[in-house]
């Protein structure tokens, strides 16, 4: 038996991380001032965010830009990350592929979502910032920036989404252990909590209020901005390190994948894992396939429409070029909480749109039952994420079985499934189900 | 800042497991055959244990015991695990001291317990047995065997004591994710189960009981055995892996520890952490000392008596010559489940006897505290167990700073919180208390 593990010794962490835009011939558009049908400038998002992450947003000429030593020695805790080749998994499989896994989930918030938690924390400090406030939904990014909170000693106010809050007590201790402050929302600690609440006394909260709240707290605070984990471009950037890490782990192994798979809710993962690889392909050197897996409840990339749309439900953010299923959209209640998002960001749906990278939308149960063949065949309990990207991937060392095809298949396991057991649970008692929607629905969902 | 984890390369993982026995001059006692007084020789074992682990049981004269290479092919899953200066705990105390731990919670079961299961399951495989049974009381060891039985195709059958079945079910999830059967204790599958549960419709469950189902179930069905997490003999044995890598690893650190502390249950990995490192004491070479971290509530080490005793409740092992509280005794129900047992292994026994090692105990409140620091400043969640070992080391380190001298402590993390975080909710609402126990009441558990 060979090694399975590609390991990178400390001084390999990168030093910068990689800006695809610079390198994309068709740029992404710009987002909008909904006001003034404006495009933003890197000024416009001061205000909320601190003024690197803001020009990092809207970079478009810096191919690499470098990480902050500051950033690097936290990057420490846990990265390099490991590569690991899935001999167990292709041995059950009975496949000619080689499957190949970046672990994320060895952070200790258990998900990839720190890579961009500790720079935004980072850059927030050095501007003079005391207090961060963010939005989580399934728990993940919130669990995130609490620890970079906690590192860089910043105070971190979380509003959770009241039926996670309730649902994942789990992860509301995980982010109160590192000191953070969370909220469930709606609240009565904002305007926009207290007018839902008066309204509708029992509601359970959603991702659209929580980004209120959020927002609003953060404006109302001296010294206190806002950070979010997904969708935005500099959020992108910062999780390329997991794509060049692995660029040089895939070496090691002396191979180069033919596809790279990502999980999909906003595309940070996705992002982080197939940038590093796609810049061979945009510059024609290289031919690798880019698969986005996206639940079947939420196919915003597979199903949805290229448009500017609001990021967030109660429309306060700019417009955003994406593909979208309408920020009104309401997804079934997956365990992928993760997932559940509208739209894609600007980057990814761009990518899309020009045929650079491919997406597929997998129904849950295929995606519970690939990931208790990963925890069984090479042990690890995926985050129900990113058994999307496992279910995925299996779908391709199927399809090389079939057509005979040795194929070197890598996709990015973003995070663990250890406080998500609950949902392992539903599943193998039966208690899971699909949620199909219809092309109806996701038409009507759009024209709101 | 320096570089804070210390890797080893997988090529490093040890090829053997250090047999302290045969080093010691005053062997331990050997268990006695309840019925006919008679010592145990290894055969006595075959009927329950696989012959090779019966035989590493009794095994006094190889220094060395060659680990297979099919456990060394499965060890790489997550070994070598890292060896962490804490630098940023050292800030935080303000201490001159020198703080490292040795990170055993990056198992896929996320504790040491993973180190034994599979040597355990291995030696079964080659034996012809396809079926193991065992019991579990916080979950940790029956989340490790039910990893390694699928990791060789064996079938694990786990009884699980009621009120942990009911109270951690993300622990349960885990198993049956893996593919074991999880039984709560007392069930109606065994003899014994049936009794308790006829006379006792309610019972909640113990250790005891659970041990004697596991034990019935074994003996009643063709080729199946039986599986000890902790306590005996070769469970110490395979756990030296922690030292034998930490070993290495502080000569890559440039240091060698003038304290080692693990916490203290049966006595797995206070044994793992320890016994390498001791070696070099009683050849005189090293003046090192070792601290077992007990819980206050279950002091077998600082307040119990030595002498032969029960390994279980209900009295269906041999005698072993233990540190023990008595084995009726029934400790409170403090988090730290793994930490809840009543006697101490043999060879920790005599070890303690002989004054090669000390033992502390600690309360529960500053066991939590001590693990929110950490998790705080080092950024892991620390099982409750882990948090005895990190409170030992607090202390230490605090004496370090009073006495102004440069004391190097190194600790083992034995593993994670993450399905623990219930037990952080409690702490830090504010409804944790420490357990009192008289000497009176020792007394009386003793003489029963």
């Amino acid at each position: 038996m060979k090694t399975k593990k590609f390991l990178l010794p400390e001084r390999e962490i990168p030093t910068h991380w990689y800006n695809v835009v610079a390198d994309m011939q068709n740029k992404p558009q710009r987002m909008i001032n909904p006001g003034t049908k404006e495009p933003l400038k890197p000024e416009d998002l001061f205000p909320l965010f601190a003024e690197e992450l803001s020009r990092q947003e809207f970079n478009e000429t810096d191919r690499w830009i470098e990480i902050p030593e500051e950033v690097r020695d936290k990057y420490k805790i846990y990265r390099p990350s490991p590569l690991v080749r899935a001999y167990s998994l292709e041995k059950a499989l009975d496949t000619p592929a080689h499957i190949y896994f970046k672990n994320e989930s060895v952070s200790p918030v258990g998900s990839h979502k720190l890579n961009s938690a500790l720079p935004q924390v980072y850059y927030n400090k050095i501007d003079g910032t005391t207090n961060l406030t963010t939005e989580t939904g399934a728990g993940q990014w919130g669990t995130a920036l609490a620890f970079a909170g906690k590192a860089f000693g910043l105070e971190i106010a979380v509003y959770m989404v009241k039926i996670s809050y309730e649902q994942k007590p789990y992860r509301r201790s995980l982010m109160q252990t590192w000191g953070a402050q969370v909220i469930a929302s709606p609240s009565m600690s904002t305007k926009s909590g207290r007018k839902v609440l008066t309204e509708r006394p029992t509601y359970q909260g959603s991702l659209g209020t929580a980004i209120s709240e959020a927002i609003e707290l953060a404006m109302q605070t001296p010294n206190c901005k806002y950070a979010l984990g997904s969708v935005l471009n500099h959020v992108s950037l910062h999780q390329t390190i997991i794509g060049l890490e692995a660029e040089k782990q895939m070496e090691m192994a002396g191979e180069y994948p033919d596809i790279v798979i990502g999980c999909f809710g906003g595309g940070s993962n996705f992002s982080g894992i197939s940038f590093p690889f796609l810049r061979h392909v945009i510059k024609g050197d290289k031919k690798t396939r880019f698969i986005a897996a996206e639940p079947a409840s939420c196919p915003k990339l597979t199903r949805g429409t290229f448009k500017y749309d609001f990021g967030d439900e109660a429309g306060f953010t700019p417009l955003i070029p994406m593909y979208t299923l309408g920020h009104n959209f309401s997804p079934a209640n997956i365990h992928a909480g993760g997932l559940r998002y509208h739209g894609a960001g600007s980057i990814v749906s761009q990518l899309k749109k020009d045929n650079f990278i491919e997406a597929i939308d997998i129904p849950q149960l295929e995606t519970f039952e690939a990931g208790v063949l990963f925890a069984q065949t090479e042990g690890i309990i995926p985050a129900p994420e990113s058994t999307h990207a496992i279910a995925s991937a299996i779908r391709e060392a199927k399809m090389a079985k079939e057509e005979g095809i040795q194929k070197v298949i890598l996709f990015n396991l973003s995070g663990h499934g250890l406080v998500d057991m609950s949902a392992y649970d539903q599943y193998l008692a039966g208690d899971l189900k699909n949620y199909e929607i219809s092309t109806l629905e996701i038409e009507k969902y759009l024209q709101d």
